[in-house]
């Protein structure tokens, strides 16, 4: 394995320790409930909004907390859900009269720790709904999920309810609106090499150097197949073709597309990944109105790549286009 | 090799077009001269900053290209300065009558297309000046340079002349302070991994399964010796410890701390070597200022990372305080 760390077993704690320490401004590390939050008083005034999952997946989570996103964070090990005692204390820490809004990957141990602190929380008087997110169309059901899986997409939920949030939204309403960026956010994903989790050491499956994994999950689980690496156009073909089908969207609508990296690819490739998705989208008379290319959501150091497609209305538009400060860009 | 590409040929203009694809409003690619420029109309009452390099270290320099930093960047190919006749038509489209600065890492190749170019340039009444970059410790001449390598602390080179010229500075102000920034500026950096280059289609080196190059170039080039991979706490001594006495930084120092990835590492993996970074450097009575984490200038999908500081006085704070605008976040 070769990896920048120390300890396996502190891996996810010295990267935590290292994001409060570079963002002393913003950002509040609480190391016995392993839990990143903003550094300023969290206010009445507004919803709270909290998202937890295994690590591994940075900048989700925990480098999405900031005004304008998430209040909070509340990470597992690597790709570990988060201990329920965790999540209850995550949310006590940044409740708000208006009431807390969970965002949640649909993964079965993120569900059931998050569940369980809902119910926790709403027993001492807080007020809570949670938000599941599922834009992953490779497989319907898969290795940790009843239904499907919840991957990069997730960002434009985090940031339509989080500016939702900031311009006053009550819970109820906050719910509605990621409930429809959720309905319009279709992913697929794949990846070029399999990841190394620090503590197990090895890869966490093999694959062959001329094969693909089409449709991998962030945890490094089964796509819908495995094929022969091909040029990267018909990489985006296949993966766009299987995100355009899936909602479908339609010539002539409006929408985000993002290009996110599984933590090992370089830059160079993601943006020539977007110029060939930015064609094809047009092809169909599909318009972009937003445009995403870097790491958002990844896999350890899994070389890959997903697509992901929003379709925009004016409220979503407006919504992805306000300010955000997190420790990562964002709009 | 497994890589995001098609005809390897084409991997710079895609990925240029791609760039250009993403940010509309904001950069114009023009193909004939493979360059990448604001899309806003030139101001003559600013000067004009260009930088031009081998391709395959983004967001080094054609990400850096927006208001408050570049002007314009003339990439060459993966690893390969730009043809001079390139540079002089970019320097062209972006010429102000206060003057070009061109901003240059110290590499023979890049050092020769843009003497040249800047020859070219003040031959038909363009007043051009050139400021290299060099803040790599780890070796004094190496494989492409004589003297030392300019690597990641080039950023904070374009960032404080890039927000001086937005005040208005005069073109020899503006190589004062790109000269006063670079001469407090001290990087090195190590590779986990060889990295790619698509034309080729193999790793540029090998590295043993257990060793790491340590002071490694962004183009693969030796660094100081091979070792065995080590804990990440003893991988921050080593760099911190070469960049700290080369300058030397001192006790009671303010700096800037950028720990940068080369393109293959995930952000997990920075966040925890700049916390081991923070620490060390408090431990030695050095005062960070301001953190910088991510990929700042890459070698293609190489595993790996560097550091730089910067020593701050007020002028330098101030300039890397001001805002910019370019498609990777910068402040």
């Amino acid at each position: 394995m070769k990896k920048f760390v120390n300890d396996p077993k502190n891996y996810v704690a010295e990267m935590l320790q290292g994001l409060a320490l570079a963002n002393p401004q913003t950002l509040r590390y609480v190391p016995e409930y392993n839990l990143i939050m903003r550094a300023d008083t969290p206010s009445d005034a507004k919803i709270s909004i909290v998202q937890g999952s295994g690590s591994g997946h940075e900048p989700s989570h925990v480098m999405s907390v900031g005004k304008g996103m998430l209040d909070a964070a509340c990470p597992g090990d690597v790709f570990a859900a988060p201990p329920t005692d965790y999540v209850v204390e995550t949310i006590k820490r940044v409740a708000s009269p208006k009431g807390v809004l969970l965002l949640v990957n649909n993964y079965t141990g993120d569900k059931m720790a998050f569940e369980m602190a809902e119910e926790f929380a709403e027993a001492e008087g807080t007020k809570v709904r949670t938000l599941y997110i599922d834009d992953d169309v490779s497989v319907q059901d898969s290795t940790y999920t009843v239904g499907r899986r919840g991957v990069a997409g997730n960002f434009f939920v985090m940031k339509a309810v989080g500016a939702a949030a900031e311009r006053g939204a009550e819970l109820d309403e906050a719910v509605r609106i990621g409930e429809k960026v959720n309905s319009v956010t279709r992913t697929m994903g794949m990846a070029l090499t399999p990841c190394t989790p620090p503590a197990k050491g090895s890869p966490l499956f093999e694959l062959p150097e001329d094969e693909v994994e089409m449709g991998v999950g962030i945890h490094g689980e089964p796509g819908r197949r495995r094929e022969k690496l091909q040029d990267a156009d018909e990489i985006v073909r296949e993966l766009l073709g299987a995100v355009v089908d899936d909602l479908p969207y339609a010539s002539g609508d409006h929408v985000a597309l993002m290009v996110n990296g599984l933590g090992g690819t370089p830059l160079s490739e993601l943006y020539l990944l977007y110029g060939l998705a930015h064609r094809q989208l047009g092809d169909r008379g599909i318009d972009i109105r937003r445009s995403y290319v870097g790491d958002y959501c990844t896999s350890l150091d899994m070389a890959g790549a997903s697509i992901t497609l929003v379709r925009l209305d004016d409220e979503i538009a407006e919504l992805l286009n306000d300010p955000a400060e997190t420790a990562i860009r964002v709009f």
